[in-house]
């Protein structure tokens, strides 16, 4: 494939992604339903960064993490005769739950094909909430051979992820939140993996405001989202070796091309920096966060020179982690 | 003394009690330093506990507690004069960093007697704010006579951590916070200590409707508060036995007469009930939480029946806990 069909694909992509307009509805659509989290400052950690942080706690979202925002957008966006053929989606993690939670209020079934290797945690969440759940093997193609097989099988719909222009819209509604709580922003920075989230927020900042640089942050061991900007193509296939178990999935063919038509740089961060990141937000500001969402303040802290002096939004993705795994990789880097 | 003589005692000691006017003029005295903190809730806490929780999170005060307030109130409310002679107080916790900071604020020197057991953390927090610390033994009177040299030594002013009508109506500010972003509340519950947060607590609630029922919380180990309102004379003396570091002091001449013209009930909690708690705020709510900011869940959780249906407000007082001393915590209780 030449650069020209690249960008027409892209085109094609961006045709479907959602609009600032989409955001504010998904925002008026989840609004009885999800919760609007605190935004919170830690005058220690600005001294620390050198710039004015505004944290944007997702960890204290429904479900824990910015994951409901999306899926309660997609799920109640549905038609009542689409609600009631049940929905049907793949995650190893947030987002199964935050699809189970958002089927229940509907009153809809729901199904979650999740690889065999799971967090025992993340099972029961799913679970708890009165979803269905089909294994797989874990690579891509298994996960995908069985979701259409699973969409076969029970007619349901699929709401995936990230690359679905409702689910991108409402994560887009964090971010909606975040600039009314802290005007003047000169800069937004979530972390990326699949891009749903990071797509959404840029939708959001530069509707809001063009001005705003808008940043993603990726782990060094999941570098897919950095490397196919810098590349100009979106890179699949790789292996992950991260401790963000949240940022693993590799971008999408309508996130991708958002985030080139948005996003100033992705800024890369290492798994030491990552914990070290979450420690202080733990200890500062009392906030149980688990690594992926301390990736932003990773980011500020190892790019001190980008962010000097200015208003920088923070998006806390998640807090969903085991406490007693927390201690041990706290215990490591302390040793 | 009969009882005649400790009525016309809390008579006067009550003369001196902040009224529910002082709690709002120290709302607005320290607006322009303190955090509005936010209100947070979790309808799988609600379904565990069989009520409905507001939890005022003063983990994410600044300091990391509800101290500064009072703090902050009474080190604003002195006159220039005063606050030129420098401010004392003792502290082996958060009453130290809190004034401490809230002194650093309005220009002023600190001292802060401490016993030399005070944990390590603690006193660099002090210290990171400016303050001077002398150390005395750890025993009650030991303090008492080194805060007296102090007094002499630097003709300074003194800041009592609870005993004081100015400490007291500024912790009484969580409380007004907490009513106005949970209207309606059937039940307020406080940790209680020397009193100075259940006081204000108390003073702030039935201001705002009298009809409000006051609870403290109160860990077994350090139960003067409970037996000294059920008995109708203040206790004094007892060695307390509890991993709740903020809650082992005793009540005050000031405090106790407070207390007993408001608080409906002190409900006892043990260290595993406290931990436990503990333990669900940091997994449900994404919040850290000290021990003894989780004794009103605890309490809660321990008096089903009290609460059942009702609408509570729970003040989470703080959250300065050591992160390796936690995991301990939660392992000792898993095994």
């Amino acid at each position: 494939m030449n650069a020209h069909d690249t960008q027409t694909l892209d085109a094609v992509a961006l045709a479907d992604a959602p609009a600032y307009a989409d955001i504010l509805a998904a925002a008026a659509r989840i609004a009885p339903h999800a919760h609007a989290t605190p935004v919170l400052t830690s005058r220690a950690l600005d001294e620390l960064a050198g710039c004015r942080l505004h944290f944007k706690c997702e960890n204290l979202q429904r479900g824990g993490a910015f994951k409901f925002r999306g899926a309660c957008n997609a799920v109640f966006s549905l038609s009542d005769e689409q609600a009631a053929r049940g929905i049907v989606t793949q995650s190893s993690g947030n987002h199964g739950g935050a699809i189970a939670l958002a089927a229940r209020l509907r009153g809809a079934r729901a199904t979650v094909v999740a690889p065999h290797n799971t967090p025992k945690v993340k099972l029961a969440a799913i679970r708890a909430y009165g979803a269905d759940v089909v294994f797989c093997e874990p690579a891509q193609s298994a996960r995908d051979v069985m979701t259409a097989q699973v969409l076969a099988d029970t007619g349901g719909v699929l709401v995936h992820p990230f690359n679905d222009p409702r689910v991108i819209a409402g994560q887009g509604t964090a971010t909606l939140e975040l600039m009314a709580a802290a005007p003047g922003l000169d800069a937004v920075i979530a972390p990326v993996s699949g891009g749903g989230l990071l797509s959404g927020t840029a939708i959001a900042a530069h509707g809001g405001d063009p001005a705003i640089a808008v940043y993603g942050a990726e782990p060094q061991g999941a570098r897919d989202a950095h490397d196919s900007l810098a590349e100009g193509r979106r890179i699949t296939g790789r292996a992950t070796d991260t401790v963000c178990d949240g940022l693993r999935a590799e971008l999408g063919t309508l996130t991708f091309p958002i985030l080139r038509s948005h996003v100033r740089e992705v800024l890369l961060v290492d798994d030491a920096q990552a914990i070290a990141a979450m420690r202080l937000i733990w200890e500062r500001m009392k906030l149980v966060v688990e690594p992926s969402g301390a990736v932003p303040l990773a980011a500020v802290l190892a790019h001190r020179d980008l962010f000097a002096g200015r208003s920088v939004g923070l998006i806390v993705s998640g807090g969903n982690v085991d406490l007693d795994q927390a201690a041990h990789w706290f215990a490591a880097q302390a040793s």
